[in-house]
């Protein structure tokens, strides 16, 4: 441990559950161990309404409690925060490198990123305006505030279908656009969604803009045979088109990216660069769920550990 | 699902975080799944005095604690249990397999194995006699019973010495009988055992007898350049002569196991045999913590409900 109070022996970027991970291992080991986030502790967890199925929790937690729980854990063993801090630069390369939040520079031979995925917005108007207040892109965390009304949903990927199974068992109606003539989700949970007798589709259709009226929602799309404009009216619209790497801190570093983002690593979480780690939804894998990040941050933080 | 209740869509054998966290995943996705495990569920947290690492626990919880928070979890979603149960047949090829336990076939088309991992035994006169009352294999289990005594500590490996030092927090000394010349472990690890005062050290020797004496218990080793008897007396032996997976019960099966007896998986968990898959400290891998087994236990449910 060094003594100069912006020296640490690992910087973890991300206090999702593969941040946390890692920071309570490794603070536990005694290495010191600073997490920055621009937002609170948490990651997507601290927006998820109820988590059922992380194991040790008999009953379903709420997201920002197992969030909180993690902070609290990795704090008690020494763990240092810098939360809803901006980070203005990020140098990677090197033996040293270099954090600056705020202003502020911390230094560290170990960093491993964590900083999650995304949403992947649409980019429609209206999506950014009402997001939060109409616009949803997570069943789970606001499903329960549609119970017995009608929702829009957009996308017919896997995770669009999943999610709409979880809405129907809610909602009243749900009338899904997609841009195809089929959905791209796998037949069995497509199959679930269409059979459903309060499902509707609006085949060939892209949202164009989304509009609040009263309590309303309006979706204006477009038929992308016929350019015709549609009106259709619900209480919510859950946009589902898939999920982005948050990797805009590392764009201009020499950072490995998979060809849609994700940060490359090894089964050890190494990446291209020496003593940067990945862990958790932002590098390339194939689950991403709370088990799976936390044992991304475990691996990182005990590589880490074993080279002290 | 199947309707005969001898039948499942998946069978796990072993209870302990690896099985219980793919229970979580599989049941609360509706496939009908049975655990059975030749002991009571846990694995080896049932029989861990506290964990402190498993993230989302402030304070450390109980091993027996967290693996009952598993188990009911899974029971919730509708696991079914068979615990302290013999398996006393296991058919694991074809397509259709089998499992006899206590004289019943129980048939699947999944199978995950997740039997974990034991101690070795040294296979010295003595230990498994006292084993629970004199001989342990697990510092952060029994440390606490030896605050302020005087234990032994057969090994000098990376576990031996990482072991020790967390004994050398209570014991009052601490004497490692190690074979060879000089320690197994890691430089720096090793260096904090061997600097700390309360550390005394038999090198070449290997222990012969383990007896016990009044509440003494006493460790004849043989000096293995000499080949005399020396006798040492102490509170508690503590072994740690690494681990070895559990097996037995695949190894009349055409199951892939690795040079030391571990189950060769994919990244997906799956094994050479089709419908068969591996979980947690069982399988080959680098790190085995609650954590990574927890990982391993969510990838192979997933990719088993993805089959459904």
């Amino acid at each position: 441990m060094e003594n100069n109070i912006h020296s640490h022996d690992l910087i973890i970027i991300g206090a999702g559950p593969a941040g946390l991970a890692a920071a309570i291992y490794t603070s536990r080991a005694s290495l010191s161990t600073l997490v920055i986030d621009e937002s609170m502790a948490g990651g997507q967890i601290k927006t998820t309404h109820q988590v059922a199925n992380y194991p040790g929790f008999v009953d379903p937690i709420a997201g920002h409690e197992l969030a909180r729980n993690m902070r609290d854990q990795a704090a008690r063993f020494g763990t240092q925060f810098e939360l809803a801090a901006e980070i203005t630069h990020l140098q990677l390369d090197g033996s040293e490198k270099i954090v600056t939040v705020d202003d502020t520079p911390y230094t560290t031979r170990n960093i491993i990123i964590a900083t999650g995925s995304s949403p992947r917005l649409l980019n429609v108007p209206g999506e950014i305006e009402y997001k939060g207040s109409g616009v949803s892109y997570c069943a789970t965390c606001d499903g329960e505030f549609f119970k017995d009304k009608d929702v829009t949903v957009i996308g017919g990927g896997n995770s669009a279908m999943e999610e709409s199974l979880l809405l129907l068992q809610m909602v009243k109606s749900l009338t899904v656009i997609h841009q195809f003539d089929e959905l791209q989700a796998e037949k069995i949970t497509a199959n679930k969604v269409l059979n459903n007798p309060k499902t509707k589709i609006l085949w060939s259709h892209e949202p164009r803009e989304f509009i609040k009226n009263n309590e309303k929602m309006l979706t204006l799309a477009e038929n992308l045979k016929t350019k015709e404009i549609v009106k259709l009216e619900s209480d919510g619209i859950f946009i589902f088109a898939g999920m982005v790497p948050n990797t805009g801190l590392v764009k201009n570093t020499p950072l490995q990216l998979s060809e849609y983002g994700y940060v490359v690593t090894n089964e050890n979480m190494e990446t291209n660069l020496n003593g940067v780690y990945a862990a958790g939804d932002v590098r390339v894998k194939k689950y991403r769920q709370i088990t799976t990040a936390i044992n991304d941050g475990t691996i990182a933080a005990l590589n880490i550990i074993q080279k002290h």
